[in-house]
């Protein structure tokens, strides 16, 4: 039994959802011979520190930490004291300077702990750095979650499609916009009415802009095209249009003909913008789903769909990835 | 660098894209740290023997390996005789007695080799007796080939899904089945007139029986049933209605009201049977296409969908459980 110590950072939605995973599937964890331990929680509001692993029924109930913590720590000054193998980040994320979390990330990294995340903002502005600081380390930087949610998309293609070349990745990495387009199509009516429908509904946020833009799709872009094409791009490589333009009129004459218009991101091509797909195509999929077809030389076209977000759902990426970095450790030592 | 010997026993349409792919694979297995050699390819007709591994364009011109064996070793006979690490195992299916490959898979693995294969026969019929002769001879028995084609299915739910409880899976697992209710539903066409087309295109066999009357979906039920839900099932568990019963009146009623027909294997509920699918949904794919909705605790639902079948598809998914196995056989020594 290998004993593993946890420390989480962020404890919005995701960080709920992770509290909640890990101790659902504590025996699902030990079957593997994995004695994950949370030995810390942290927020903006301080930490709660348990040597024995936190009580997730406890500190579940609370919307932060303000009533529960034990220490004043926050931040890089809490990852660098604590002791932990794994960090796992879900702060808030920001995709122009990635703080707070670059710097968490950095600060874990540094202390020669595995991270895992859901954050894209790190990686987006940072990719290339945090994965030499990881492998100068020799720790494991791992972010299943930061795109298209539970759609096991960069597992997929790093482990399961590991003897093909993949040529190119073309899909819909966002759930707000895939909503919206598809109450317009379905209902005929205007941008305008189905985007107050999802934000009625919580799928939208209040100021929508960083989904309907095409900002969080191009953020997708940029982290799949560093870590699964090795390339060196940033978010101003990525040519977006969001899908504030797309009319009710286009969108009918678009299924006259068979087709749907998707908010498609596209790599290595780097480019995010409304597009054409024949309906009946496996990612011309509706509602809040993510989509991703994967090109590939022998494979032919692979296309995986599933939820684009969701606390548990995030949480749950979160846990495949925990459970590959101490399967695949070994191994990668050797080969 | 890993040395690994290979037998290939079969030289059919899918062992022809085996030694391609593998032949056209071999500096990224390099890469990778394995030195995959083919030693055999073995036919109903002999055995091309090559301590150097087979030099792949001289043998793949050849329809059988009559005029190029250097042996005329076949069947359990050469898989004894022959010092390898490995057999892949791709003799045409027999899913009543499971036969040659059987006998092919208890000959390799008593011998200490791993099996990777793509003929469903020999696990519909013995599963349960298989996996315990490959773990009593300390082996892995890998088969993502014989369910879905391309479509990485089992790694999927096996690796990448890991962390989840999977409550079910439901699919289209027959990719002429599909060709021909897709042309039945655009066309409005009978089902002989479908079947037709289908026979023309080299879609169906000239006996299509194994494909339409659902016994093909059937088999591929009872091995996700045992692999992947611990069941103990045969092809007799399964409840199994064939397409040859829908009509286009059908169809095109089910279209009108938004759904699709498709034939659909459901585990562990057992089943096989043409179904309404709702237009839209991720697993209502058209044409020869397969797809697999797997339903999580964690993870919601979620779709892959690939090409059913192809030489060098499947190929493709062989040489995935080949990498599989090397990269995995020493984390699981320790966990």
């Amino acid at each position: 039994m290998r004993d593993v110590r946890v420390s989480l950072v962020g404890f919005g939605v995701v960080g709920h959802g992770v509290v909640d995973v890990l101790s659902r599937k504590k025996k699902l964890l030990r079957d593997m011979g994995l004695n994950l331990k949370l030995v810390s929680v942290t927020d903006h509001t301080g930490t709660v520190l348990a040597e024995d692993g936190v009580d997730a029924e406890k500190i579940l109930g609370e919307r932060t930490l303000a009533n529960v913590a034990s220490s004043g720590m926050k931040g890089k000054e809490a990852i660098s004291a604590i002791d932990s193998d794994l960090m796992i980040e879900v702060t808030p994320t920001n995709i122009v300077h990635g703080q707070p979390g670059l710097g968490h990330m950095e600060a874990a990294l540094s202390g020669g702990k595995h991270v895992v995340t859901s954050n894209k903002g790190p990686l987006v502005v940072s990719y290339g750095k945090l994965k030499k600081l990881a492998e100068d380390n020799g720790v494991m930087l791992k972010f299943e979650a930061t795109v298209g949610g539970t759609m096991p998309l960069i597992s997929l293609v790093e482990r399961t499609l590991v003897g093909n070349t993949i040529n190119g990745i073309r899909g819909i990495f966002n759930g707000t916009c895939n909503y919206i387009l598809t109450r317009m199509a379905e209902e005929g009516i205007p941008y305008t009415h189905a985007l107050s429908e999802a934000q009625d509904l919580g799928i939208a946020e209040a100021d929508p802009s960083y989904d309907v833009e095409g900002v969080d799709t191009a953020g997708k872009v940029v982290i799949l095209a560093n870590s699964l094409f090795g390339m060196d791009v940033k978010y101003s490589d990525v040519d977006v249009t969001g899908i504030t333009g797309v009319t009710p009129e286009a969108l009918a004459l678009a299924k006259k003909r068979g087709y749907a218009i998707k908010l498609i991101g596209d790599v290595p091509a780097l480019t995010v913008r409304p597009m054409l797909v024949p309906l009946g195509s496996p990612i011309a999929v509706s509602g809040t789903l993510n989509s991703a077809a994967i090109y590939t030389d022998l494979s032919g076209t692979i296309t995986v769909t599933g939820l684009g977000a969701g606390s548990i759902e995030t949480a749950s990426a979160i846990l495949t990835d925990i459970i590959s970095i101490y399967r695949t450790k070994l191994i990668d030592a050797i080969f």
